[in-house]
Parts: C-alpha cells; structure tokens; sequence
C-alpha cells in the first residue's frame, strides 16, 4: 500500500546520488555535539572529554529484519536503537550516528525517507542531542544498513565488562525476552508458506503489539548507561545476545561468577534467558547502590566452576548466533 | 587456488560469531590512539584535540568489487584506504577503524584472515598509529565491508570544501585515472562472457599491473592531508569520483570558479578528468604556497557562469556515480 503515487515516488535506480543524499539529510535533525555536518569528506564531532566511544552494528535484510514485517522507519529507529545502546552500555552520551546504507535499485525513495525519519526520530526519544552526521550510499541486492555510533564519556572512565567484583549486586534495566516473543509473534502467526507476510494488527490476541513493538521498534534504557556509570556500576553491557550469553561473557571478562534468581527473570524466565534483541543494560553495582530504572536479578560471586548460575542450577552460555542459527533456505 | 587444505579452512557457515571474531581481532595491530580496544561493547579513541573526524564508506560485491579480480588482502587494503582519504582530506590524522563486515556463509576463513590482513598492512602503511578498534560480523548472501574511519584534528579547523578563494592556487596529490585505467583494463581484458575471470599478469602489457595496483590496492597520500592543512590549505577533498565531479563539487561549496590546465593533467587528461578510485587530495593554497607532494593544476576565480573550465572551456560536472552508472546485469 503505497502512501502516494509511485509517479512521486521514484525507483532509487531512477535518482542520482545526490538527489538521494539530499532526500536523507533534508530529514536530519541537528545534533548538539556536531562541529561540522553532513555534506564534506567527514564530519566533525565534539569530543570535549578527550576521548571518544565508537561501535558499529549491521542489519542485514534477511537475517536481522524482513521487509514484509518491517517498514523504512522501523528499520531506521532499529538500527539507532540497537546502536545508541552500545554506547549507553559504556556508561556514554551517544553523541552521533554514521549511517552506510546498500540499497537495492527498485526500493522506492520514500522507504529511505521513513527510514531517515525512524533514524531521527530514536535519536530523539532515546538520545537526545544525537543525530545522524554522515553516511554513504551504495547500491546491493540486499538491503543492509551499517550504522557506527559514537559517544562521550564526559570525563569518566568506560564501564567495561571485566569490572564485576565478588559481592556486587547483578541489576538490569529494560526488557528481557520481549523482542524474542515478538520474533515468535511474526514467525508464528504471519507467514503464508514459510515466507513472511505483513502484520495483521487484528490477528494479535491481547499484550501481543508490545511484544511486536519491542522487536521491532526496540526502546533501550539508553540514558540510564549514563545514569549507571554515575552511580558507580562496576561493569556493563548490552543484554542483545540473550540474557544467558551475555552474562556469561561478563563473567568470563571479570572472571567471576554470577548467579541469577529466576524468579527475578519475570513471567518467562525461560524466554528472558534466552531471548536476544531487548538491548537491556546488564549491571553491576557495589552493595547497596541501584539507580533507578534498574532491578536486581542475582549476585557476583568468586569465580566457581561454573560461570553462571539460576537458583543455583548451572546455566548452559548460549544464545543468538547469527553464525549458527541463521539459514537463508529455512529463513 | 586455496593457499591451503580445505579442512584446515572451513566455511564461515561452520563457525560461531566468537571463533571468527578471534580469528580476525588476532591478525589486528596495537592502536597508537586506542584506550579500550575490540572486546567490548564499543571502543574508546583517544581524541586529545577535543573533537572527532568520522567518515564511513561501503564496499559492496558486484558494484564495487569482483571476487574473481579482488583477493581478501585487496579487498582489506581498499576499504581502509578509502576512508583514511576521507580523513585526510580533513586535514585529520586517522586514529581508528571499526569494520561492519556482512559475509556469505561459503566464504573461506582464509579470505577473512586475509582481508584482516589488508586492513592492517593498509593501516601500517598509509597511517602508521591506526588500526581496526572494533567491529560487527553479520551474513549476507551479498559480501559487503562497511568501514568507518576516525581522525584527530591535533588542534587545527577541519579544512573543508568551502573554503576555495579567488586567487588560490589549486594543486593535487595522488595520482589522477590511474585506477580507472586499472577498471578499464579488468574489464577489457579479464572477462569471459561478460563474467570477470581471474587476471593473468602474463597477459598485461608493460605499465598495466601499476594501473591493475592503483585500482586494486590504491595508495592515496593520506600523510600530505595534514601536511596540506598545516601548510594552510582553504579547501580541500578527496578525489574518488573524478575530477571533474569533484572539483565541481569544490567549486560549488567555495561558490568560485575552478579553472584546470589540461597540460597539468597528465598524459590522459580525459582520464584524470573523469577516472574515480584514485582518492588523490585536491586542494586549493594561498598564492605562494605549494606543500611537499602537490602539483599545481589550475587556479580559482571569482565565481563566472561555469564554475569548472579546462583550458578556459566549460566542462561538464560529472563523474562516476553509483545509483545511475551500474547495472547488475551488464555489470
């Protein structure tokens, strides 16, 4: 359903480079910490503390997102989302987004319009101040969009994953395992033949829209990376692989133990493990310290024989792995 | 022809996210500007200066390159170099790299070992002190390197592209059509119904395999960036899509007329008018001013009815441009 006529709305293998960069920056929104823009051979960013976060996250079509369920400004909020979320997991203020976009030559020029819109406007539900400042523009057969964010740690040092210490409290803030039931929603229900088909809002039994809202359309707690580091978070990272991978990999960088309370985990503890793509901020803080927005699921312990544990249980480090758990037959 | 035995080189299809990532991050080199390196959810780069330069650019199979004319080390080598020209062409020292690589599954280990290769030898090369900081591995059936570069400005004003005046000398360094005579000669020369094959040196005449090198391997003369900007530059750009493009684009953003000497161009002025990929740096100095690398090509003016002429004759502003001048069929 084309929200205007395909006349106005051209191939992107009809436009040239620069028409279509023009489309794209004409919907960026100024960034606070932007020293030169869009429009050069780079941009300039300020970095007043000396030093500079920087990561990068890719959504390629199929494995990541399919165009039957996601529209451009899905994919744009997602893309900043799944990013800023990286720099609030260094404790960081996002300060700016580069967007390298491939774009098949038969997409129409307003999905990259919404998709600038979904960029701009994450930006500025999740991290206010920052916007896009760059991009590039290449032609693929599959949609792929390569973001890098960056950010400032305004003078503090970054949490890493490596500073838990026996005795901390483990918190998060944000969703576990909420995007994973919207994965499931769209697999289950919204497939004609195994291939995707668009969502049918009438379809969806009750609580069902959030669900599908946080996979795609994530909110991670962005400002709350900042808020944990403040407060003196030990260590931290972003919950994307699933609860059970990522905190295995931050007790394998501390070198220690975590051991969660399953019912801490919620409705789903079993989803919350394992669901990947909430973007969560996994956490630890000395005793007695809990900023707000976050909860405490489990402890630090000393390193025993195994690295992490639920209500005691070893727990088996495993999640998402676009290696393993991709096909492109079985989709 | 695999450099070794396919057992020892699996498929990145049989390998987690984690073995790969181990399997690049141990081919990478110390950062001279990196204060947390790979490991984390983002990378910390020293940004003494208090601002940050940021490019990206993409590198997507079909367009951009052919996997039967580009090895992994090429591919490496080329994705770095592009975006250290954009850098440069700030006038910036390049500090960092992060590395978005989207990789069919048949692909060999070997080719990704050795495109972390070409990363790193085009670092140590080109900007001794940067290196890859970070990165993200996702599949796709299309191979696509999106790299981001980061530089420090060491105190100085970015130069820009809008900072031409009439008067200036305009000077470049880096060569000019020498990879577009490389493109030319690939597909000349090594295609088998339209489909590239593999090039065999002992099919190219002398003087091609230093054309074959410029657009498979190029060298842009990233260290002049900041020699330029030193030297006080007013405007400058990196050249990666012609000349003629280019300098248009220069002359646009300076609002001033740019007048080329043919004679200045070379023995194919045609070529080093139109010919993309050399990412040589085209700037504009003061009159008296020449750094060490730059040769003098034609001057600026006040702002007439052509803002590019070539011996005084209009040209026409335009060059390489990916959305009009590929097709995947014709490739």
């Amino acid at each position: 359903m084309p929200s205007r006529p395909d006349a106005d709305d051209p191939r992107l293998g009809d436009l040239s480079e620069g028409r279509l960069l023009r489309a794209i920056l004409s919907r960026t929104a100024p960034a606070t910490h932007t020293i030169l823009g869009p429009g050069d051979d780079a941009a300039v960013i300020a970095a007043p503390s000396g030093s500079v976060v920087a990561t990068t996250d890719t959504l390629v079509h199929g494995p990541d997102f399919r165009l039957a369920w996601t529209s451009g400004y899905d994919l744009g909020w997602k893309a900043a989302a799944v990013n800023l979320a990286d720099i609030a997991a260094m404790g960081a203020q996002p300060t700016a987004l580069l967007v390298a976009l491939a774009i098949p030559r038969d997409l129409r020029l307003s999905f990259v319009e919404r998709l600038a819109d979904g960029l701009r406007d994450a930006c500025a539900a999740l991290a206010p101040g920052c916007a896009v400042v760059g991009g590039d523009l290449a032609t693929s057969d599959v949609l792929t969009v390569a973001v890098t964010a960056l950010g400032d740690l305004e003078g503090r040092q970054a949490v890493t994953r490596s500073g838990a210490r026996p005795g901390d409290a483990v918190a998060v803030a944000g969703e576990l395992g909420l995007a994973a039931h919207g994965l499931a929603i769209l697999f289950d229900s919204f497939r004609d033949g195994g291939s995707p088909v668009p969502v049918d809002p009438a379809r969806l039994a009750p609580g069902e829209s959030g669900a599908l809202s946080a996979q795609l359309r994530p909110v991670p707690p962005i400002g709350l990376g900042r808020i944990a580091a403040i407060a003196g978070a030990t260590s931290m990272m972003d919950v994307s692989d699933g609860l059970a991978l990522d905190a295995g990999r931050l007790a394998a960088a501390s070198d220690v133990t975590i051991a969660l309370r399953r019912a801490a985990l919620g409705d789903e503890p079993n989803r919350a493990l394992r669901g990947g793509e909430d973007h969560a901020l996994l956490a630890t803080f000395p005793d007695g310290v809990l900023p707000p927005g976050f909860r405490i699921i489990g402890e630090v312990r000393e390193r025993e024989v195994d690295a992490l544990l639920c209500d005691e249980e070893p727990i088996e480090i495993r999640g998402w792995d676009p290696y393993r758990d991709w096909d492109s037959i079985s989709g």
